[in-house]
């Protein structure tokens, strides 16, 4: 992999972002394209290598090792006590200068021996980097959100500027200070030559346990609710120039492929850069700059999106496309791939593109409409975004186009363009369908694999420039369900995640990761009715769930009946109603979706999934019985 | 399956605490042997059955229907809301009726448009139970621990009271005055007659918003940190003579198998019961009765220990118990299972015992020495394990035993009975072996399947009468692993079981589910110089942890010299020192370990798992490697 930049700021990682042993850690933070590493000691402690062939290893994957962590509870205690914590410090320096790091990270003691008394934390720190200082070694002091006594960044700083002493420095970390709802503005105050060291980790806004939150819920930067680019912008500013390294304790993270893991690391960290390059103070902009990134794409829609069939599975996708009043309007001229339009909602149906390794129906990729398509690819491969081998005829077009984490292809378009993606496709002779009054992809819906929920979100949102939408958690028949929405600011690109909470085990509903396209129709009912009449098979929705929906909502009998009597769900919030009605599974794990968005509703219906997953389960099973029959 | 109880109270559960559509729910209660559910509103609206098909299922699966539940943000609202929901709660009343349901839960109010208003709130719910009584149906009012008003037992009672209604009562739930810290011995001026429902639920000690807390991490009876025998006392002691009904919300239940859910519930509702007819009032003890249900086993150690091997796994598992000093001491008379022996520490190598399904050397049994096999069995029988159908000659013992959820066989063992399970085995010839100081089996470390660690822990707790021990979580190399050890009051029997916080997915370890047998030494620095000068492959600890722990606790040069030369461990905590060496992976999944315990060192040196699991790793790789060389 190449590294994104050679200019700009280091770009480190701790090890403990990272998945299995240190040799694993290593390899992955390097091929990502990590500048650098913090060795994190019980990646240290559990590995074979010696420190001396860690360092080389790492110098031969050119990575440098730029913080050695954490060593703790040292400061503010009684003599006995000092006099082991240096001794333990004189071991640690000694595996410092093995491994050629020189820094190590000093946490602020959480000992119930440490005092509450900064002049003999300072006068401890001070000893401390005195006798670092005999090794060549810095030590940088961070205040644990969860600290005895030393809990806040400005108390730190003032224990390191009373400690005094050139070796001795602040480690800043984002998740320490915006946790506890400190003010981050005090960090210009800061001289930057103390800032020794920084560490950038993003996480949910979660009401818990600082120690438990932090321990296993950290993200990286964009992935949570902290506001680091200006964060970051404060640090710079401060005039920090040391790297930027990530340090994030995640339970999904520790237990996910890490070459994965490390890309999106490093992709959050170059994303985060360039949001201080929008709207960080001039000093930051500066150290911030990440050469030759192409701005985000002004997303204008979906051009397309294809849905990946078998010999099985065609028939159901092509037959729920004609049901819902699609035209097979074109044929690629050199593959066996359809298209399918009604209004602006183009579907690609190709029969050669479903997963091989799997099988499966699946939505196999997105298209983005917008106006400079090869920018916009160059964008995501500066952003590590795996560029897509295509094979195509020297007289079609060369999609440009990249891969998210679970596999669909990105495809950037300009639907109007001379030689676009139009231009590959023969138009057939069949005359216009009847339509059902659809206009567009409202949205399309990707049930992420366990492991790459937060990856994905970060893709979208970086390559693409989308911003999430609130995120929602609904306790469906199978186990609880998390979603996460993207979208462009005006809407007219959505994306929704979603995954289990919980990886799938042997009992779990059928339809494995489902994926659907949701058409958007100003008349959901009259959608409905039109699709019936063309044979569609709608998916049913029990009496239970529209008895209480009339309980609940009181709504006029004309419109109960009208949801009754075509399978309607519905939901309402301040903005406004959502009206959805849809197909069952075709093949594997793809189904469609029409929706009415009334007001301004903004989600998704996520409310209804529950009882929309039951039906699915519930339709597929008799679906079953009848062939078994 | 047979239900455990035909007198005593009734035994009900919520369908929330399942996994699956409420067809799944209903089966799983049933077969388990629980007498009635709680319909969970959204399992009936996902439901295509009507709610008179729901209660005839119910009615033929031998289940009532106990509380249709919940109902919310009713009370104390302005006059257009109240309408409002007076409409809906006509609608639900229905909904009973047809299901044959004779209580409604409400829960206390969290909305926004309630006021803080006891009289409102009690006029209202009068109001409620005068519409509900048309209907011949009973409200049971809780608070909740989130109630924006209302979020106390005493405070939903004295409303409940104010409301005066007979059809007016409350709802105690163990889990909203629990988590709240509330102290429940008040509910002994509640008229047992005003008590309609008793919802239990366990929950382990978090330090989280109680909301969160309550939705994804509650625990059965008997699973958490809550002293349910105590407030289960309290309620029968007030009179409350309904159902005793477990509402668990738990992210692991709801996705995980409902038929083995539902057995560990009820499972945990008899243990609960079994405690209560121990230590509670007499009114309490008188209630709580169960019929026939022996004593726990006074458990006297492990009488033996069998691990299960196939033709590649055999040598490597006798070779590692003949370099651990062990003799071959009998056979089985008439299957291919050998006796090892040294001190106490008996086990046995069973060539016919690897798991059919995945060919897996496994521990594949635990033997119980106690007092009376039978009685044990017989209570093991009564709550609820599934007795193991041996096949064993007219002149060989029929050994009682029961199946642990991961599969794991519990015999009930007297070793020295004249009938015993020896008497199966003939002498071998061999001389007694030379021995490494070996005395007995330390503990058995059973790492569970995912879905199974807190069932796995109760069935321990309730079959055998251990008790918990504390829980721990440790970052290892491939992801969390949390540890519950549960062991008998005189340390004699330990089991340590571990499950990985996250299911594994395809990035993990390549040791799956591991298990070990570990022995007890007296001098492990000796037992391990013996066991290497009798060819025992020790497996390699790495010099860094050997460093660090130099300089963390100081130890005296001879001592580190030793732990470094034989590959040891240690730990310390207050009460004393942990020394342990481990054998590498012998087949899949087993290995060995021999611990010493100095002074009242109560753990099993959980902080050294990492460096074992990243050096099992390296072995096993290393082994590959030869092997493929």
């Amino acid at each position: 992999m190449p590294t994104t930049e050679t200019t700009g700021p280091k770009r480190s990682i701790a090890t403990v972002c990272l998945s299995g042993t240190l040799e694993d850690k290593l390899i992955a933070a390097a091929e990502a394209g990590f500048d650098g590493v913090e060795i994190f000691e019980n990646d240290l402690l559990a590995s074979a290598d010696s420190p001396e062939t860690v360092r080389e290893r790492c110098r031969d994957l050119g990575l440098t090792i730029d913080l050695y962590q954490p060593f703790r509870d040292f400061e503010a205690v009684p003599p006995d006590l000092l006099e082991a914590g240096l001794r333990r410090a004189e071991q640690k320096f000694g595996v410092c200068e093995r491994l050629g790091a020189d820094t190590v990270l000093v946490c602020s003691s959480v000992s119930p021996d440490t005092v509450d008394d900064d002049d003999l934390a300072a006068e401890h720190l001070n000893l401390l980097a005195s006798r670092a200082a005999e090794h060549g070694i810095r030590i940088a002091y961070e205040a644990l959100a969860w600290g005895r006594f030393v809990n806040t960044y400005d108390h730190s700083w003032r224990i390191v500027r009373r400690g005094d002493h050139p070796n001795l420095g602040l480690c800043l970390d984002s998740f320490h200070i915006l946790s506890r709802g400190s003010d981050p503005s005090g960090i210009r105050v800061i001289p930057g030559e103390k800032l020794f060291f920084l560490q950038l980790a993003d996480a949910p806004q979660l009401s818990m346990d600082v120690l438990q939150w932090s321990r296993h819920h950290r993200l990286f930067p964009g992935q949570g609710a902290f506001d680091l680019t200006r964060f970051l912008d404060l640090v710079l500013t401060a005039g920090y120039d040391g790297p930027l390294s990530l340090e994030v304790f995640n339970d999904v993270f520790r237990q996910s492929e890490p070459h994965q893991s490390a890309i999106d690391a490093l992709r959050s960290l170059v994303t985060l850069q360039e949001s201080v390059t929008r709207g960080g103070s001039e000093r930051a902009r500066a150290r911030a700059r990440i050469e030759d990134l192409p701005a985000p794409p002004r997303t204008e829609g979906f051009a397309f999106t294809e849905i990946g069939v078998d010999d099985r599975s065609e028939a159901d996708v092509v037959g729920a496309l004609a049901g819902l009043g699609f035209t097979h309007t074109a044929q690629h001229r050199s593959k066996p791939v359809q298209l399918w339009e009604q209004g602006e909602a183009r579907i690609l149906v190709n029969a050669s593109a479903d997963d091989p390794a799997t099988g499966e129906t699946a939505v196999t990729a997105l298209a983005v409409e917008n106006a400079d398509p090869t920018a916009s690819a160059h964008r995501a491969e500066r952003l590590l975004a795996p560029i897509l081998p295509r094979e195509h005829r020297a007289d079609e077009a060369d999609l440009a186009s990249v891969t998210a984490p679970n596999g669909t292809a990105v495809f950037f378009c300009r639907t109007d363009a001379r030689e676009g993606w139009l231009h590959d496709f023969s138009p057939t002779p069949n005359p216009a369908g009847p339509g059902t009054g659809l206009r567009a992809i409202d949205h399309v819906g990707l049930t992420q694999p366990f492991d790459h929920f937060d990856g994905a979100a970060l893709f979208y949102r970086s390559i693409l420039g989308l911003q999430p939408e609130a995120p929602a958690e609904v306790a469906a028949p199978f186990g609880l369900i998390r979603s996460l929405s993207i979208a462009d600011a005006a809407k007219r690109v959505r994306i929704a995640l979603s995954v289990s909470v919980l990886r799938r085990g042997e009992w779990s509903p059928e339809v494995r990761d489902p994926q659907h396209i949701a058409f958007a129709s100003q008349d959901v009912i009259a959608s409905a009715a039109k699709a019936r009449d063309l044979g569609l098979d709608l998916l049913e929705i029990p009496a239970n769930y529209h008895d209480d929906l009339e309980a609940r909502f009181a709504l006029p009998t004309r419109l109960m009946d009208d949801l009754r009597e075509h399978s309607l769900m519905y939901d309402r919030d301040e903005d406004g109603e959502f009206l959805h009605f849809y197909t069952p599974v075709l093949g594997s794990r793809v189904f469609l979706e029409v929706v009415q968005r009334i007001g301004a509703y903004a989600g998704y219906g996520m409310v209804n999934a529950p009882i929309r997953m039951a039906a699915h389960r519930r339709h597929r099973r008799a679906d079953r019985l009848e062939r078994d029959a």
